[in-house]
């Protein structure tokens, strides 16, 4: 089991009128752990030039459908969360990308407060058809494969 | 099949650097939908006292899971979008409510964008137990009970 | 004098952990009521192609600078708050948008929440060098020219 | 001169679909690096009970002023933007919090983004009424004190 660890602030506006992290400002940073551990921030950085992310990129990647389960509401924390991220399915043209968030490296006890999963396919930018995953992409990320994520209900 | 439809106006800083709605900000417009057509807002409009969504609510409504399919990119539109929004299930101490979000009202052809869902739980505030749903809430929300969306994958 | 008015809904998730409308997100919302007014939504429209704010624009509007007070913390509000703009200065490349924000129209005692100023510079997309204001734009807005804000301290 | 040095990580949804960091985002992220500087994460850390910005702080700190000059846009940067911070001026229950921030550490050339700056009352949580600096907060915070910024126009 091969998993990459983000460390991903929170900010204090990320807070709802009940002082948690609001649900919908979540996919955001899971947004920003993806980013970090898979498009050229992490270890299994691929090249850039293929997955950028940026406005001018000529391959997009689109998300195709998500799913999350919050296990306990997040409180601010000074710390950044630590946030679990792997690769629940490498297909052809499309991806899954899987999380755990967690409270903050050593608060005790450790709190798993979401789970989450994120679809994404590659398309190009000017067509919108379907592009294969690159070799050097897959090879990149193929240390990271794990079993996949199952959701209650 | 009854459905509430309620108009959720997009920022125009809602878009990303690819020009599109930004995957996670689509859960902030659904947010919307769900407090304008079930908390007090719409037609369904329940007691507010009873299910206040503000900081000094004595019943928190908390977010236990989401499942959403992105079906098209979202442009910029200067008209609201259509949101169609039910309730999928209506439990002891949660519910589930489903959404469908299409192009604003009048846009040929018209188009679905997302199709969602959000399963809520209701807790007390201090103690954090599951509180019943109460009977005029329950009451307000049986006509909007509809089959539930089921997702790919 | 001759001021525009515009109807701006307030999203639960604008609110901070204090219950008032984030001072950040303030801005999102004049960002909002000056679009709607100036560029392309409201009686001043111009001529979209020209001020068009999308990402296909040929013509940007950067904004060079803002000033802003807070009179009173802001609660949320189901009813859109009434915000008040008009142009504090029309010059060759640049203009400035005034705002006061006040509670939703019906609420009493009507409360001035902002006062705000918004410099804008219009350049090309391409060299960033400036580009003057169209005729048609001027003659759009010139009716809504009035006294600018000025600021204490 | 002291200043102080915070490193203020921008997230890819700041973006807008001009795909620079927008406008009204900008005031979360000096935000983020004020709470970083001067509310219990930096050096000058004063005590966190009596200037605690959590939703259940006693003594709340509203910002009564911005302003802002934008002098060129912020693109995406994977690491984090250099903010400079320090205290305008450090009054009876009020201050002014100023800003430069500059393309992040090891960028060639060191570019200035922005310049900003915010003024702080403190005002108790249920009256409203304003609140002296305490003498741990204006202990701490003195050796921060310098010039204040001065804008054009």
């Amino acid at each position: 089991m091969t998993r990459l660890h983000v460390a991903i602030p929170v900010r204090w506006s990320d807070l709802d009128a009940h002082g948690h992290v609001n649900n919908a400002r979540m996919f955001t940073l899971l947004e920003e752990a993806r980013i970090a551990a898979f498009w050229g921030g992490g270890p299994a950085s691929p090249p850039t030039a293929v997955l950028e992310t940026g406005a001018g990129a000529e391959v997009l990647t689109l998300i195709a459908a998500q799913q999350i389960e919050y296990r306990a509401p997040i409180p601010y924390h000074r710390e950044p969360l630590d946030v679990e991220l792997w690769m629940g399915r490498l297909g052809g043209a499309s991806l899954q990308v899987c999380y755990e968030v967690f409270s903050p490296v050593g608060h005790e006890p450790r709190t798993l407060y979401v789970r989450a999963a994120t679809t994404i396919v590659l398309v190009d930018r000017d067509s919108g058809a379907p592009r294969r995953l690159p070799d050097e992409a897959r090879a990149a990320w193929e240390p990271f494969v794990d079993e996949p994520l199952t959701f209650r209900g």
